[in-house]
């Protein structure tokens, strides 16, 4: 019977006579009469301690029997005295990338050519394992509020929002497309009876830039909720959403935000964070700006400078902008007044990670907005369709999930919160 | 505040003199002085009493205010004297679906055509609460046993199994593929040190056949574990996986169940289901065939006869197919012997709902195995160098989401069972 590498202290502490581990040869020192190997599990790492030198490389997959020890010195409080080794599997000297290294001098190109490899450093391990909590509180917290998990189609035959920035699909003999969102699927199951829903799914992007905070495809926590009042519903479930998340990671993950020596905000600053409107969020941001250069848009120039502010205010780092104008808002945004929408944009840590809003749910007053936004509504007929036969007043958003991987921890770029990030260049492993 | 139509039973016990109730407009009844109304929302139905006749439309999104009371003879056995009406949202009067309709005279064609309207059905709509309870219990039994939850890209640069039967997607200015599942990127997540994940994804398949049992994009439960010994490991996790499944479907959509008159296997059963090997099972389906024709594969004909077998000598509608031959499997399946190999498959009702088995984990018996399925090594580089490095003794399975949730529910066409499917012809809604 296996026992992990974390186990391997209390079984030394029991009194166990011989525990067999398995896992990968994370380090070897040979110190002539005897060798010290560290071993590296799902759990963790614990220290071999073996006579003469064992005939075993780096990486290789081994499984060990011996007796459990207490030892002060090595890591973890314990070591194991190794009878027996066999080698499960036994890696080529030639691995191209430094699994023990020093993950700040690890290029990101490195990290993401060598996927496989990079993954088994337990820091880099610590961002997915952080999003999988992530994913997990997503969707518990939205249960606890009776939303309904749903996994719609990603390839389209039309698309919502125009024909630009869309993936072409060969489909037999036809062409779709791939989701950008699952935006007018939420809706229509909004409108279908099951009133709030989420679905957490790729989305993709086929948009030509490659920053530091884009992906051309990413998982999307969407969320969808019908009888709302505004945005402000949804601003208020977002930071429940959250906060539980936060709390989950903190709960579950107090390692792996050691590893980057990062930390999560506290309840009460989610709480705390301030829902500006857009012409105020400009203000403020070309108040904050060095130089005094005025600021046009929230750009990614804005968002930081925002986030800065809120968190000198208000102590925390996420900051809601709301009341977007409705020129840069898509035609299916619920207006607020002639000018503005009930819609938001959640700001964390410098970057937007959330766009959401109230929809509009009255057949005709869309299809009178639709020639405003240059639109046909015989193009739109499907969209229109679900708004036609009684549909609630509703809205939704959307969190990227590697944007909010990325931002809990620090890390530089957003692709190195995707296990296989896809971009221009970027299509293996 | 507005309250659920199921909690106006216990606002009429508890002496409630005023709630609210919001939700679409499910049946009129005019009596003359009197019209009863039922109102439809997430939680079930409620009957509102109107003097008069109101003016609103079946579908139509209604608001109401009134006094719960008790009534034996409404359904639920309460019922809310309306006060006042808003109407959020007028239907228009051409449904082109009948939402309160007997979905047995339903044809497939016209639910999928009005999804939007289809799912209003409560009957249509139990099928994705079940599905949605599936999803999340999948998650929740894997966390349990240490599994975590990844997110792998869907578009691919290549395949491990071939260019056929995969969808090609205009990628910026070269082609890719819309994977076929996970296989590849989930050994690699074992092999990096996780161990243990799962991945809840569409998955893509190109296949020009349209029968009730094929999607050609579905949801697949994808599973790997590392350290293994052979794929009966595998098929013991999925008893067990598939037992909290069940389990949780039966605590948590009893009415669900009840509306399709259908029920899920006891653990016993589950426990009970029988693992037998490919040539048995080839011998058992041959006697059960009517006429005595020989049955020389594992096809739709023998999965019946299999599972009708086994309900009657096991009482377990659920049976695993084990060992089959190195021909009928991928290069990538670890062999029991030169003939047969450690995979198998897994039934349920009369159809194949899962497929999984043991990988090859040594890099060199895989590379000499390679010519005899007549793939070159220098065309598997990637599938090669997860294993080059270290890799455990490992393998897995996946679960069709949708065929597990028609085959709880007794659903005829697999179709059924997703939201948006996609065939051939059809790529929208």
């Amino acid at each position: 019977m296996r026992v992990l590498a974390r186990e391997i202290l209390k079984a030394a502490q029991d009194g166990v006579k011989e525990a067999r581990v398995a896992g990968w040869v994370h380090r070897i020192r040979d110190m002539g009469g005897v060798s010290f190997v560290v071993l590296r599990d799902r759990s963790g790492m614990v220290q071999l301690v073996l006579d003469g030198k064992p005939d075993v490389t780096l990486e290789s997959v081994i499984s060990v029997v011996g007796e459990p020890a207490l030892n002060d010195r090595a890591q973890g409080g314990a070591e194991l005295r190794v009878r027996a080794i066999e080698v499960l599997s036994r890696a080529a000297v030639d691995v191209p990338f430094q699994v023990n290294g020093d993950v700040s001098r690890m290029g990101l190109e490195a990290i993401l050519d060598n996927r496989g490899l990079s993954l088994r450093n337990p820091k880099i391990r610590a961002i997915f394992k952080v999003q999988a909590t992530i994913i997990a509180a997503f969707a518990d917290h939205l249960r606890s509020e009776d939303f309904t998990e749903i996994k719609t189609s990603k390839l389209v035959g039309g698309s919502t929002e125009g024909g630009t920035e869309l993936f072409e699909v060969d489909y037999f003999d036809r062409k779709v497309w791939l989701a950008q969102s699952p935006q007018a699927y939420k809706e229509t199951m909004v409108g279908s009876g099951l009133e709030r829903v989420f679905e957490i799914a790729p989305a993709y992007r086929a948009e030509k830039h490659d920053t530091p905070r884009h992906l051309n495809e990413y998982v999307s926590l969407d969320v969808e909720m019908g009888f709302i009042d505004s945005e402000k519903d949804l601003i208020e479930l977002e930071k429940r959403l959250l906060s539980h998340i936060f709390a989950e990671v903190a709960a579950k993950n107090s390692e792996e935000l050691a590893l980057w020596n990062a930390a999560v905000p506290a309840p009460e600053a989610v709480a705390a964070s301030p829902v500006i409107p857009y012409e105020e969020a400009m203000k403020i941001a070309t108040a904050e700006a060095h130089g005094g250069a005025k600021i046009y848009d929230i750009n990614p120039e804005a968002e930081r400078l925002l986030c800065e502010w809120s968190l000198r205010e208000t102590g925390s780092d996420l900051v809601f902008v709301n009341e977007f104008p409705r020129r840069h808002r898509p035609f299916y945004t619920y207006p607020l007044d002639n000018v503005r929408t009930m819609s938001f944009d959640a700001l964390f840590r410098g970057l937007e990670i959330t766009t959401g809003g109230r929809r509009h749910h009255d057949y005709q007053t869309l299809y009178d907005t639709l020639p405003r936004f240059g639109l046909k509504p015989e193009n739109m007929e499907a969209y229109l369709a679900m708004l036609k036969y009684g549909c609630p007043p509703h809205g939704g958003f959307a969190i990227g999930c590697e944007r909010l991987t990325q931002k809990i921890l620090g890390l530089g770029n957003v692709k190195e919160a995707s296990l296989f990030p896809r971009d221009r260049k970027r299509v293996s492993p």
